[in-house]
């Protein structure tokens, strides 16, 4: 709070006008992420065509703040009121899909694990592999070239989309295992 | 530099004469996090099989390190050279997998992105909701109740293993698609 205040050039007394600590201005920065969130996509197309938008627009909202990354996967929901509406609207889409009440987190944080790692490959450098570092790995110096060659954009657009139609990909077939 | 030196209790300097500075630093934990990652699994497994102790093994390094998550995950790769054998080895089993050139570095980055965010959500504390905040979300409250009365062991591991399940099965489609 002390360092916050400092850079906001006011006196930390101040800060406390406005938040209760620490811990509410995580919640607050949450839900300044998470509005970016599009939930409502829900209302208007098929659950595997909302979730396919909805996963983009997380990953491209965490990855306007990888800051925020590592420190939100791994604390507590705990004070942010509009992340909450946020996961019970895309809860109420997993039910509506017929995913079973005991595998919804399961499979939603499933999802989510991949997307949060997604939005820290987005802030990486385009070229993560010096290849004249990699004299003694040939087959990595080839691939990496030739998928350098063949990239339509940005290298982790292309792993993102890849990634995100396998896992959905795989999702289908997970539920029509469990609805059996 | 100077931080770490006065974490080890010794002068700058010193540090020095063992590494030519931070990236150096950086290069060596990365093998150190690598080095606990399975290839040894890709000379006797089948791909697909090799690839899910590949991943577990590389969920685990970085659970113990999540310090190193974001860090390494958004920095080039550089001067690892035991890293760069991980990647030579993986590479070489997704090639003789069939997978063409141009696609191996796009779905190995692609299981990355999961793998890292799951790592993350392995030190998550096991409740990331809580409940009692959570009134006005009756069903993330229902199935995240029902998510922990049906729980064997930690969720994270749950939700890890859902996500491989899926994201491997949605690479196999993959590869029966590019292989055409």
């Amino acid at each position: 709070m002390a360092q916050l205040a400092r850079r906001l050039g006011v006196g930390t007394s101040a800060l406390y006008n406005h938040v209760a600590g620490k811990e509410e201005v995580l919640a607050r920065v949450r839900e300044l992420v998470s509005d970016r969130i599009d939930t409502a996509v829900f209302d208007r197309a098929p659950f595997f065509d909302a979730l396919l938008i909805w996963a983009r627009s997380y990953r491209d909202a965490f990855a306007r703040h990888p800051a925020t990354i590592a420190v939100f996967a791994t604390t507590a929901l705990s004070g942010a009121a509009r992340t909450t509406e946020m996961y019970e609207r895309v809860v109420l889409a997993f039910l509506a899909a017929g995913w079973p009440d005991d595998d919804v987190m399961t499979t939603l944080v499933a999802l989510e694990n991949f997307i949060l790692g997604a939005a820290l490959d987005a802030v990486a450098p385009d070229e993560m592999f010096d290849l004249a570092d990699a004299t003694d790995a040939p087959a990595l110096s080839r691939v990496t070239a030739a998928g350098r060659a063949a990239a339509h954009g940005r290298s982790s657009d292309a792993s993102f989309e890849a990634g995100l139609d396998a896992i959905l990909t795989g999702l289908r077939v997970r539920l029509a295992r469990l609805s059996h």
